[in-house]
């Protein structure tokens, strides 16, 4: 069935796709049906509430018996710099009249910790199968608590350094993020986005660096990706973009129309919401925003200052200056419920992996 | 043998790899040695004068009955603006003064004309098998004359919608050229680097937008990236990097060092040599010029301003803020003459294609 299978042993699920548990867009219900359907549900929990977090890691445990994936920021603690403020606030501010909104924020802010001891002991009082982290890895004694309570640990790397430094940690198997991928980079050593390095390169090069499974992530969006990511050594996929289009998705209509209208080359990198390198579907905003080539508030201060812009700009109802969050292989996105689209997706893959190829 | 065979039938080769026709590195020998081999050998062709291009078509003949690749840039014609010249000359300053070059020059120059009516004649006159365009294609007329002499034709596309206006073209296959690819990137129709597309998203979007035969670029070092290009629907693979630290590069030493020490995110796409965007390993003068974001001299004007700081830095040892061309897969270069790196790369290739895979 499958090329190589320690990946599917260790997360203990049928078929090598993990899809992205992305914060915000991901939701109970598309975990549940993604984990139900042999491949790994997941959800990003770092804009939760312990409270929130509690609950829904009983909603998911109750909705499927299979392994799924609870997955944290592990950013630094935000620096509050009052002239990288002051300049932010500069900067925003013609698209602030432009929407007419009329208060300006001074500072920044965001809701949304780093992982944390409270946030430990939910995951130790109920356990995840799989706990993934972006943005670098949490305190090891953390991952070490959380290994011991049996969930697997996995983490995000874009370099091979970083992969490296990785698996020196301990961790289960690491996800090689490429260039393609929408949302949030995952990066925690690489300073700037120039340097992004493609899916292509990335993967047989972490393959080679590190001894744990290696999760393929970014543009893969059809089984043809899943078959390339194998060839190039991966155990598995990450896939968000193509869950974007579910039903189970909590996304807006102006974001699923974006999604129907995507092309290749629209998305870049940007800073300019979240105080993160993110691809989103590039905008007037982004574009200006990216011409200061400066210092913005860091993440996630930096969405104080651009949330009120985004929700105006979705309140108008085009959502054109809205942070829209995806890859650049959106266009090969399919309208199918998470659980038919696992299926499609296992057997367009197999069906490319198990037909004799030589002719 | 390969699972697909439409492009070794067109190109009439028995392996499904060009090797890329790079200005300046690759060499009469070595695209002998890959033709000889079965792959398609090429050489870029638009720095040379039409006596040398003579001269090498001649070589290359005697050297190879098989398939083989000419390539040229099809640029428009650069222009003149007083204003860039002025701004791009202060910013070069203290590179020169840093190098001790006395002499700054006042404006750009570069010498590459784009393909024109008195290299098709010579073409015509001793045609090779496949000729291919870079930076878009040369007019209709001349393609539609190369290909009634016998010439297959080729051209990059970095995007979906350049693939479809080459394919609307009538050209006879594209190369589709993704964001880790070393060396100048193709693209004839979109302004800016930041919106690259990965190999992974690009080319499968591009296989299902043309009826043509796909070649993938970028990212592709070894089998492993061969099986992955099949995997997503080429007919074949580019690979360029790959091939210089073959002998038969022209490449000296510093450059060969470089490559022994490639790691995965140390280039960068950079217009500071050319005028054109361009992989290249990142250096100071990288950094500063893409810190001004303006307009810099058209290609291939910019080269008068680049071209004596590589030369300098070049003659230092170190070629520190030397123009070094390639792509984010150098770190799993082989040094093999490169008739053994294609033994080598069928091999791998093959291996991954023709093995049961299931499990």
């Amino acid at each position: 069935m499958w090329p190589r299978k320690d990946l599917l042993e260790l997360l203990e699920i049928d078929h090598p796709i993990i899809q992205a548990p992305m914060g915000g867009e991901s939701t109970p219900l598309m975990a549940i049906a993604v984990s139900n359907a042999g491949a790994l549900g997941g959800l990003g929990c770092s804009y939760m509430s312990l409270d929130e977090l509690r609950a829904t890691t009983t909603e998911i445990r109750s909705g499927t018996n299979r392994s799924f994936n609870l997955s944290f920021f592990a950013h630094p603690p935000p620096k509050e710099d009052a002239d990288v403020n002051a300049r932010t606030k500069a900067m925003v501010t013609p698209f602030y009249e432009e929407l007419g909104l009329a208060h300006i924020p001074n500072c920044g802010n965001g809701d949304c910790d780093p992982f944390d001891a409270a946030r430990l002991e939910v995951l130790l009082n109920n356990c995840p199968t799989v706990t993934s982290f972006h943005f670098g890895l949490s305190p090891i004694d953390m991952v070490r608590a959380l290994q011991s309570a049996g969930s697997v640990v996995l983490c995000s790397a874009t370099t091979v350094a970083e992969a490296r430094m990785l698996a020196d940690a301990g961790v289960d198997a690491i996800i090689a993020q490429g260039w393609e991928a929408g949302g949030h980079r995952g990066t925690f050593e690489v300073s700037f986005e120039d340097f992004g390095v493609g899916t292509m390169a990335l993967v047989p090069q972490i393959v080679d660096a590190v001894d744990v499974p290696v999760i393929a992530a970014g543009g893969i969006a059809d089984g043809r990706g899943i078959a390339a990511a194998f060839a190039l050594g991966a155990g598995g996929v990450q896939m968000g973009t193509a869950f974007l289009s579910c039903p189970e998705a909590n996304i807006d209509d102006s974001y699923r129309a974006a999604l129907r209208q995507a092309s290749d080359d629209e998305t870049r990198l940007t800073r300019a919401y979240s105080g993160r390198p993110a691809r989103a579907r590039n905008n007037r905003y982004i574009d200006a925003m990216a011409s200061h080539r400066v210092a913005l508030p860091d993440f996630p201060t930096m969405y104080g200052f651009a949330d009120p812009l985004a929700q105006a700009s979705r309140d108008n109802g085009d959502a054109e200056l809205d942070f829209v969050l995806y890859g650049q292989a959106a266009p090969l996105n399919r309208e199918l419920p998470a659980a038919d689209l696992v299926a499609r997706l296992v057997d367009e893959a197999q069906s490319l992996l198990n037909t004799p190829r030589g002719t």
